[in-house]
């Protein structure tokens, strides 16, 4: 094992050429290095956009063992390793094991290795070296990130077939955009995407859709979009909507944009298996879904109830699928949320039947106790279950491939599918596009939310912290359920939330049926949140100008402090206040009733402290240490000197926004 | 609804007598008003210790509705509400709904209303008064502290027959006495409890609790007590161990108090069903199990399999239970802790038959989608179902109440249970006691133990949080399971947790079966855990003392800052700092990869930084704000100024303490 730098000795340096596309990007970074090793035969994830030749032996400074599957290195205790995209924990993913194996899991707690997303990105910092690894190898793969051993990294491969790309670079930041040269640029969205939007699991009609618009309305709240979760359709038939609760969708969807508003519909993989469903018939016919060994097509339920999986690692059948999304542009719908992608499996007939029998089984005897915990895990064995995810194939383009091998490229293939049928079908037209899984790659054809969190400041915490990582790994438009999904929220969480979620590209407010509805105008403080929306709004110039210069630039619109103050140590352990483009730094406030917060600051900076876009106080802020009050309607901006910070007249609509009339707040 | 001062104007002023026991304790404060309301016709819960009598109307700020069976007041954005012991979030409560009613729930996060634990007592301070309200009802009772209405404090009742207690007081200090006037003295374990401790649930024989043993003093790491997990028992059965895993009891207990280590066994309310059982066919020949309307005794399942509860609020039965610990204090164990006591119910007879018809009813149809969650949903109501808790009835000496009814009083008199049977059976000998389940008055018989918490660093900081509340409520010997009893642990969340625990009375290393081995010796930097622990020896001396002249005096040993610093602004938000006894305040680190933390001083503090009771380093601070660097195997004491730390020198066991030999660190 290599104790020296992390990256300091490369056998071979690969050096990426500069286009000319490249050059026209504007792309100011050095010389990048990207060194390529190989293991087995990796499967072709479609990750990299990139061809960089394998070099032969092992990345410097790891033990690569393929008899055992692993790669191990020794950190050094001022190692920090950033990366992994939407995991949970800290920004530094240092103390745990991280599993890149997407799960439809939405409790998002400490204990958990899965989350939605698998990012295989790891970036290593001791300030002396900057090292970046891509673990490209799409199955399950896990970082043991001083975890068993608190000074060791060991990454282990269930397969080890992969590729492995070691990036070097003086900065965080240089590896990053090596990262994205190898993988690609990051998708925009359109502009109006940057507004706020309001969801919730349980509109269930045109008018409860009408209704949010109304009472936003009412209240001169700006909002862009309305989210249509599954309940539109028509028994969750994917591309179908209820006749009854939306009778006339071209109709609806006109009405809205007459406003203003977009409406988003939530779009899921599973077809539902029902003769005389066209989609359904069409696919079947065409064979373009996942197989069983015996050639059968793979029976799940999800929430259509049973159904069959689009094959997306198909290129025909991701042609097809994503050819449906038609059925809406034409109702002139532009934006979609994909959803359900890992892909979550409510169950199968198969773990079903199993789990019935083991059921019957414990039932036929007295059940003693470990017959009552053999009980509840049957139960808890039938969603999501890994067996299931071994129980199909997919048809690579001629290779049939084992579902689990591949698991993560499903959801980049599923927003491929759609991101390629615009670009076929609407050519020229700006679609907004998100997912809940993902994989490197997905990137360039769209965002993602951060799936089904819960109302707990713990997880607007953990929000704060998935932002910049998702940054990294190219995810630059993101965000999470503000104020929480699952569980019940309040209304300080809400407006603490509302006050960093202003911040994220991805700005909406999403909530779980069964829980409090939590639209900004169930609570009591609306003026307060009209204020803070309107703030959005009058930062949405910066806000989408620093968004796309990060993403044509191949960098990173929210940063760690640390990627900003390299030459300052106590960055490296600052968590909770982020860079936001280049200008300002944030520190939100993210515990209940607290009242302020420390903020530190390596350099003097301005310090705003926004009630509404033309309420607020600023102080010029020394470097060094402050304890700042922050009350609960207020929102603090630090602004760089030499910078400064635009602001618009707020709108009620992105559309509506001057983004000639600025003013300007000089850091 | 009176919005002023919050118990400013009293309608009866019932001034507590001074009894002459009072004055030996030396209790100094000042006059002490305790008014009684009464609503409906309350249970005689024994929470109490005085008699006062009953003032007619309602108390004064409160808008009273026996119809709604609510009482609600306003509360001014200033007023921070205290109290509740052991439950989830802050200790500023407001923002939340918390639901006395005990709960055997392991998932303590933000979205829970309730945990094992209920202690319904309320402090509303906002600075120019203080006010104490003691809600004795043993049923269910919800406290919506500002989460509805934000600015709204609501206490609704199940049934409206309660005593409400009010207390005034010019500090929360005074209003926490008086409390402990109404409802007696804490419980003062032996000074060997305030050693460390191991446990795992997964010893399973002498041997192994030998062999932890064995590698605590292999590592000269200090330990006075291992604890003996539920596999201890012949199948689970309680007062019986296991004939071959433990053949010898009195000569284990006695090799073992020769190693100078105390085992404590856990002790489980359920009684199992099994002919040829002694004590249960005792319990079923007296009469002494909780009962089912038609007079037969309930059957519920937790460990042992089908048992029978005994009926804890009937005072016979108590003293039959509580006459059982001689079976273990006659093999000279001298510790018990209790547990499952909710009490937790894995099944009933019934609920398993309503599941199985409801599994039975979905197999026989095509499961649809809302099947499939009503399938979910039954099998997550199998266990501590509500319903069961309505199913079976207490004697209260010759009252025959409906469970539900009295919930939070079962393990506060199976404490009690053990309590008066020490008295009764073990004069003059002083034997530990703890419990999971507990409801006000519990707190003069045993201390409590948070409960099955989870290796997080969320729950690190609950459990900082809790232990303030838990001190207000008298139950001063208390802590969590350090290092977390669910999930998996890491060696840098260990070692903060001891960090933290260290300050505790109750200081258990514990964990669950299937979880990562969390014993001290299982991890690298043993010199580190080493040092820690006897840094907690060195600090016995302060810790023991504070703890006992807490108790005595009817005050806390672990404040929040602003109880001790009343006219402080800042601190009234500060719930990360604790006061532990009156000489100093510790400040833990509780977030993963912190190389430091803020500290906030009201006062010029000198602050120590222990590496171990002999290496450390001192400087005072100013009063304000400071950035203190803390490394992982780093803890911070601050001393007042005029006050002095104690430091004896460790010893490998509480016992082997010199008390009287001490240097003193000057504040």
């Amino acid at each position: 094992m290599n104790n020296g730098g992390i990256c300091d000795i490369l056998k071979t340096i690969y050096t990426v050429a500069m286009t000319s596309s490249d050059t026209e990007k504007g792309r100011t970074m050095s010389e990048t290095n990207i060194i390529r090793y190989r293991y087995g035969n990796p499967i072709k994830t479609d990750a990299t956009v990139i061809d960089i030749p394998v070099t032969q032996g092992d990345p410097s400074g790891w033990t690569v063992s393929t008899a055992d599957r692993t790669m191990t290195r020794t950190m050094s205790p001022d190692t920090i390793v950033y990366g992994l995209g939407e995991t949970v924990r800290g920004i530094n993913k240092r103390g745990w094991l991280y599993t890149s194996y997407n799960a439809d899991d939405p409790h998002h707690e400490e204990g958990k290795h899965s989350l939605y997303a698998s990012q295989n990105l790891l970036i290593l910092d001791d300030i002396k070296s900057c090292c970046g690894l891509f673990v490209d190898d799409p199955g399950r793969v896990n970082f043991d990130i001083g975890y068993t051993d608190i000074d060791t990294l060991t990454i282990s491969f269930e397969d080890m077939d992969a590729d492995i790309y070691v990036m070097t670079g003086k900065t965080p930041d240089e590896i990053v955009t090596a990262f994205r040269r190898l993988t690609g640029s990051s998708y925009i969205p359109p502009k109006w995407a940057f507004g706020y939007g309001q969801s919730r699991w349980g509109y269930k009609s045109d008018d409860d859709i009408r209704e949010v618009a109304r009472r936003y309305a009412e209240l001169n709240i700006p909002i862009d979009m309305i989210y249509m979760d599954i309940d539109y359709m028509d028994n969750y038939k994917v591309f179908t909507l209820d006749p009854e609760r939306f009778p006339d969708l071209p109709g609806f969807v006109s009405e809205m944009k007459s406003q203003g508003i977009h409406v988003i519909p939530n779009t899921d993989p599973g077809v539902k298996i029902e003769p005389g469903y066209d989609i359904y018939e069409e696919g079947l016919e065409k064979g373009y879904y996942c197989k069983k060994k015996d050639g059968e097509e793979l029976t799940a339920a999800v929430w259509p109830g049973k159904v069959h999986f689009p094959d997306f690692l198909n290129s025909e059948a991701r042609k097809w699928f994503g050819d449906k999304y038609r059925i809406m542009t034409d109702a002139d719908i532009d934006g979609f949320w994909n959803d359900m992608n890992e892909p979550a499996i409510f169950y199968t007939e198969e773990t079903l039947s199993r789990v019935y029998a083991g059921l019957d089984e414990l039932r036929s005897t007295e059940m003693d106790i470990w017959g009552f915990f053999k009980f509840k895990e049957l139960l808890d064995s039938i969603d999501n279950n890994p067996e299931d995810y071994r129980r199909f194939y997919h048809d690579m383009d001629g290779t049939l491939v084992n579902h689990n091998r591949v698991h993560n490229l499903y959801s980049f293939n599923m927003t491929r599918a759609a991101g390629e049928a615009f670009a076929r079908n609407n050519p020229g037209q700006e679609i907004l596009l998100f997912s809940r899984a993902s994989y490197t790659g997905a990137h360039r054809y769209g965002g993602v939310w951060t799936g089904d969190n819960m109302s707990w400041w713990s997880h607007l915490l953990l929000n704060i912290k998935q932002m910049p990582s998702l940054n990294m790994t190219g995810f630059l438009y993101s965000g999470a359920d503000t104020g929480g999904f699952g569980a019940d929220t309040t209304e300080d969480l809400m407006m603490r939330w509302v006050e960093f979620s202003m911040f994220t590209p991805l700005f909406r407010n999403h909530s779980a049926l069964g829980t409090r509805e939590q639209e900004l105008y169930r609570f009591k403080r609306t003026d307060d949140f009209r204020h803070l929306i309107e703030l959005r709004y009058a930062l949405i110039p910066y806000i989408y100008g620093e968004f796309v210069r990060a993403a044509r630039n191949d960098g990173m619109y929210i940063r760690p402090m640390a990627f900003v103050y390299r030459d300052n140590e106590r960055f490296r352990s600052i968590e909770d206040q982020l860079m936001v483009g280049d200008s300002i730094m944030i520190a939100p406030v993210y515990e209940q009733n607290a009242v302020g917060r420390y903020v530190y600051l390596a350099e003097d900076m301005r310090m705003i402290r926004f009630r509404s876009f033309d309420d607020y106080d600023e102080e010029v802020l020394k470097a060094g240490d402050h304890y700042v009050p922050v009350a609960l309607n207020e929102v603090l901006i630090f602004i760089r000197p030499g910078h400064r910070l635009p602001l618009a007249k707020p709108a009620l609509r992105v559309g509506d926004i001057d983004f000639e009339d600025l003013t300007y707040i000089e850091g």
